[in-house]
């Protein structure tokens, strides 16, 4: 991760933590503009007003600062603490008021669209993102199965992200905020908070509907 | 969509709908392995064994050939058939079956990694599906919020794809098929059936698990 920054230009280093998050910022608006594939150390340079070689110097790759530009896990953290019980309400508000918020600029829409252009740094994006979620959810989760929860509640995040902001037509993307937030506490209720249970031994639950 | 075949080449268009079908299978294989943006009508066309020109008078578009090759919506219609009160259950086994056997090769597959590629082919096909999945789920689900289910259900299932079969790593993709089935059952039914709520009516619920 990362070089410190060498000592040999002092008047570019001064600031050194200054510095990378200008190369943060920048990075994360260039890359959920533009995609992976066309986004570049030279513009994310440009955007940060700094040097080509001092982004190089603090990421040791495109890929890595693809990784790093994502948002904090503070964030997530934030939410995260509290009642356990309203948990999904909170979560599903954070989440609608930054994709909602974010105008089509945000690190999940990132994602996506890098699959097809370079599924590596997808895949180590995701990566990234499942450590920084688990590590938040862990302080407030427990169960032997809290890992496969938390992946299906990212893969939950995702589809709805795909539908609402990358694709943008149709319900899902017309459905008012309010709407969206309680449908979301609901499913992710479900999801992290529901028993598992032995395949096929709870076929006929709730109400059908019809 | 597509011309009806002209009669001007009788040896070629003797058999369309066999074409056809031929065209379909080989542009589902194509796509999916290559992607949108790198599979080629010419490689459609050889993979069928037909001529470039015959792919064009059954599709007129690459774009359209892209959303025609999806799977049939007959499939879709024989897994909701039957009692409502255990579709959720043998719609999961449906999507894991299918996914876990399609070895990386599904629509679902190419509709994620076509988005970076081009976004205009990933919302035809976006439109499609959901289409299909909608005039099959309408004739055993009713209620307002109908279309909004749908979609949600759509995006739940474009989520599990994604981290399962496009990231190909971590929890979700080693969850064994019978537990997936078994949590997706469990999603798929509070999403479909589960009745909508004012927001916040409903902020404490269930038990929280800790």
């Amino acid at each position: 991760m990362g070089h410190t920054p060498a000592n040999d230009k002092p008047r570019r280093t001064r600031d050194p933590e200054a510095h990378r998050a200008a190369i943060l910022d920048a990075a994360r608006a260039c890359f959920t503009e533009r995609g992976y594939a066309r986004g570049t150390i030279r513009d994310i340079a440009s955007r940060a007003g700094v040097t080509h070689g001092l982004v190089m110097r603090h990421f040791s790759s495109k890929e890595q600062l693809f990784v790093a530009a994502m948002p904090g896990p503070r964030d997530l953290a934030d939410v995260v603490a509290g009642d356990p019980a309203t948990l999904p309400e909170r979560l599903a508000l954070a989440f609608v008021e930054r994709l909602d918020g974010a105008g089509g600029s945000d690190p999940l829409i990132a994602l996506i669209r890098s699959t097809a252009s370079n599924e590596e740094a997808a895949t180590a994006l995701y990566r990234e993102m499942r450590q920084r979620s688990a590590d938040a959810y862990r302080a407030v989760l427990d169960g032997l199965d809290v890992d496969v929860r938390i992946e299906l509640l990212i893969a939950h995040l995702i589809g709805v992200t795909f539908s609402r902001h990358v694709i943008g037509v149709g319900p899902l993307a017309e459905l008012p905020a309010d709407r969206l937030v309680a449908q979301l506490a609901r499913s992710v209720r479900q999801i992290l908070f529901d028993q598992d249970v032995a395949p096929g031994s709870q076929a006929a639950g709730q109400d059908s509907g019809r």
